[in-house]
C-alpha cells in the first residue's frame, strides 16, 4: 500500500447513464484516476472513513438503483451517473477522522464505491470485522447481507416448523443456498431451483467452468456422461443444480427453465404442496407457486430478480389464490434488521466453524471485470454468492 | 307454521347448471317442492335439525360455488346442479334428533339451504341465537359472518395502531361498513370507495331507491340539486357513496367508477399513502393500492369481488412493490375464527344496543326474489348487507 498522503492510482466502475431494461456491460466504463490517501482535516472530513475496498458484492437490488425512479428509500436511491456505482464490500480503513475506526481496521458495509479506494462521509451501518478466522470475503455473503437476509427472511418472516414443505427459487444465489441450509437444519423438506436465462457457452462461460472445476471429476459425480463434452450450458446447469443437493444437502432441485409446465413441475416435487415458498424471483414463478401452495403457507418476498430488467413487469394471474388458501405473502428488507447483526453472527459463525453450513462463492478477480461480474447475476450465470476481489495483484 | 308431520309447501332456489363468467338470474330457478316437517326416526336423521328458515344471506364467497372447480375445502366445494344453493342464514328449529337443538331454537349457521324448510344432518358450526333484542337478521350480517369478517380481519389481520391510514374498498357492503366504524373507533383515519358496475336504471333499482328512502330528505343531506330527477344511477352512487360519511363517520368516501386514474384518486385521499388497505376488490383496485402503500403497510385480502366472475383474472403488475414496501399481504377465511364467535359477540353486541355501530341491510322480502338479490351483489346494487327475507307473508 502507498504511504499516508501520497497520492495513488484508484480504479472505479462509473455508471455511464441511467438503464432501461436489461444492463450491459458497456453501461458502465472503468476510468482510472488517483486519490490522496489522507483525509482532509478539515469540517469536510469530520466523521469520515477512507478505506481501501478488498471485496466488492454484487446483489440483485443494484440493478434498482440504475434506474432513475426516485424513491423514498434511501438504500435505494438512484446512482449518478458519471459517479461511481455503491454497493456493500469488504475493505480496510486506511484514514479515518471517526472516533469509532482506526486505521487498519477492517470492516463491511453498503457505501463502497466500485473503486480501489472509497471515502465514506457518513460510516453508519458500517460493521467492524472482527472474526477473521473465515473468509473475509464471506461478509459480502453469508457474514453480510445476505447471510442476514437469509436468516431473518426464513426464521421470522417464515415462520417456520419442523417438517414444512420449502421452495426456494434462486436457490444456488447468495441468499438462497443459506436459506435451503436453514430449513434443512430445522427438518424441513427442502427442494431448490435454479436456472439460466441466456445461453452460457461463451468463451468466459468456458474458462469459468475450467477455472471452477476439476471436469474430470464432475463427470464421475454427476453422471454427466450424456452431456456433450463441448456442451458447457447444459454441462453447468447439471452441475449448479446438483449442487443445491451434493453441498447444500437439498432433498432436490431442479432446472427451472427446463420445465415448459412449471405448475406440473411444482406439483411433482410438492405433490402435498408447499408451505413456505422463499421468493426470489416474481412472475412466472410466483404464478405456478400460488397454485402450490398449501393453506395457510407463507411467502417471503425477498426479491423478484425475473421482474427488475422488464419495462413492464408480468402480471400476477393467481393473486386471488391468497384469500382461500389464506396465504400470507410478505416483503421485506434486510436494511430494517441491521440492529440485529451481533444476534446474526453468534447463530451462524459456530456452523461454519464446525462445517455444518457451507457457503460458495463465485469471486471474479480485479476491478475490472465488476461489470460484467454484475450482469451476469441477471443471467443466473453466477453460482453461489457473486464477489469482485478488487485486486488480484 | 303446520303442524309436525304434516307435508308442506317448500319453495326452493335450485341451480340450473355450473356458471361461467357473469352469473344471472337465469342461472337459477325457483321451484316448489314439499316436506315433511318431521324428522325421520332412524339412523338416517341422527343428529340431524330440521329448520325453517326465516333470513338468507347473500354473500359474495357464493359465487364460487356456483363453478365447478374441485377445491379441498369444503366451505368453498362447489353447488350440487339441479338442487337448492346452500349459504348462511337465520332460522328457527322445527324438530331436531340433535342433543344441541330443540324445537323453538333460533338458530344461524351456514347450510341454510335456499329453501323454505332445510334438513341440516350434520349441525356444525351451527349457532343458537341467544340474544333477540336486535333484529333476527343481523345474524347474517353484524352478528354473524360479515362481523365476524370484520373484525377479525381488521384487529388480527391488519394490526392496526391509532392514527394509522385506512382505506377500505367495496366500504358499503357487509362487512366494509363494519370495518370502517372499527377502524374510527380505534382512531384511525378512514376513506372508502363504493361503486357499481353495471347501469342501475332499471324498474327494480327505481322501485328500490323509492322503497328505501324519503326522496326530498335525501335531496336536502346530500346536495342532490344537481343530479337529474331521472337519474336514478347518478342519485344512487351519490347516496351510496355519502351513506360512508354520514351514516358510518368516515372520513372520506369515493365512487370509484368516477375515478379514470384510480392511481390518482387514491393519492389525493391518502397523499401519505395508506397503511392498511382492506381487501373486498382485487384487480385493478388491488393494483392501484399497491402503487400507494407506505412502507410496513398491510393488505387483508377478504376478498377479492371483481375477480370471481372473470375467466381469466386480472393480472397484477405492481406486486414487486411488496418487496421494497415491505408490505404483508395476507389472506384469511373467516370460517377459521369460528371457534372465537363467543368473543366477538362480547365485543360487538355493547356497541349494537349503544348505538356506536350501526349496520345497513339491504333486504328483498320472498324467496323468490333471492336469485336477483345474489346477483345484485356482483354489479354492486346492493347497499348495505344483502339479505333475503325468506316469507314476506
Amino acid at each position: 500500500m502507498a504511504t499516508s498522503g501520497e497520492e495513488v492510482r484508484n480504479m472505479q466502475v462509473i455508471l455511464k447513464d441511467y438503464v432501461a431494461g436489461f444492463p450491459k456491460e458497456s453501461d458502465m466504463h472503468v476510468k482510472t484516476g488517483s486519490i490522496k490517501l489522507k483525509l482532509a482535516e478539515d469540517e469536510s472530513s469530520d466523521n469520515a472513513v477512507l478505506v481501501k475496498n478488498l471485496y466488492l458484492s454484487c446483489d440483485p437490488y443494484m440493478r434498482g438503483r440504475m434506474t432513475n425512479s426516485p424513491v423514498d428509500d434511501p438504500d435505494f436511491s438512484p446512482f449518478t451517473p458519471g459517479s461511481p456505482i455503491v454497493g456493500h464490500g469488504v475493505a480496510e480503513v486506511v484514514d479515518s477522522r471517526n472516533p469509532g475506526f482506526k486505521k487498519g481496521d477492517l470492516v463491511w458495509g453498503r457505501k463502497m464505491g466500485w473503486e480501489e479506494y472509497s471515502l465514506i462521509k457518513e460510516p453508519e451501518k458500517l460493521f467492524k470485522i472482527h472474526s477473521t478466522d473465515v473468509p473475509l470475503s464471506y461478509y459480502t455473503g453469508i457474514l453480510g447481507m445476505p447471510g442476514m437476509t437469509a436468516y431473518f427472511g426464513f426464521y421470522q418472516v417464515c415462520s417456520p416448523k419442523k417438517g414444512e414443505r420449502v421452495y426456494i427459487s434462486a436457490a444456488s444465489g447468495a441468499v438462497g443456498q443459506l436459506v435451503g441450509q436453514f430449513a434443512k437444519l430445522m427438518g424441513c423438506y427442502v427442494v431448490g431451483s435454479a436456472g439460466s436465462k441466456e445461453k452460457l457457452c461463451n468463451f468466459y462461460a468456458t474458462l469459468l467452468l475450467y477455472l471452477l472445476f476439476d471436469w474430470r471429476d464432475l463427470i464421475e459425480r454427476f453422471n454427466l456422461e450424456h452431456v456433450s463434452w463441448l456442451d458447457f450450458d447444459s454441462a453447468f446447469m447439471v452441475y449448479k443444480v446438483e449442487l443445491l443437493k451434493s453441498k447444500f444437502g437439498f432433498d432436490d432441485a431442479f432446472n427451472y427453465k427446463e420445465e415448459h409446465d412449471l405448475v406440473a413441475a411444482l406439483k411433482r416435487y410438492f405433490p402435498e404442496g408447499i408451505d413456505i415458498y422463499f421468493e426470489n424471483v416474481g412472475g412466472k414463478m410466483l404464478d405456478a407457486v400460488l397454485l402450490n401452495m398449501r393453506f395457510h403457507g407463507r411467502i417471503a418476498a425477498c426479491g423478484m430478480i425475473s421482474q427488475y430488467n422488464l419495462q413492464q413487469p408480468e402480471g400476477i394471474q393467481n393473486i386471488t389464490t391468497v384469500v382461500f388458501k389464506r396465504i400470507r405473502l410478505e416483503g421485506f428488507i434486510i436494511f430494517d434488521y441491521f440492529d440485529q447483526y451481533p444476534k446474526f453472527l453468534d447463530f451462524v459463525l459456530p456452523y461454519i466453524r464446525e462445517g455444518k453450513i457451507v457457503y460458495v462463492e463465485d469471486i471474479n478477480e480485479g476491478l475490472e471485470h465488476g461489470p460484467s461480474a454484475l450482469i451476469g447475476l441477471f443471467s443466473g450465470r453466477n453460482v453461489g454468492k457473486q464477489v469482485v476481489k478488487v485486486t488480484n495483484e
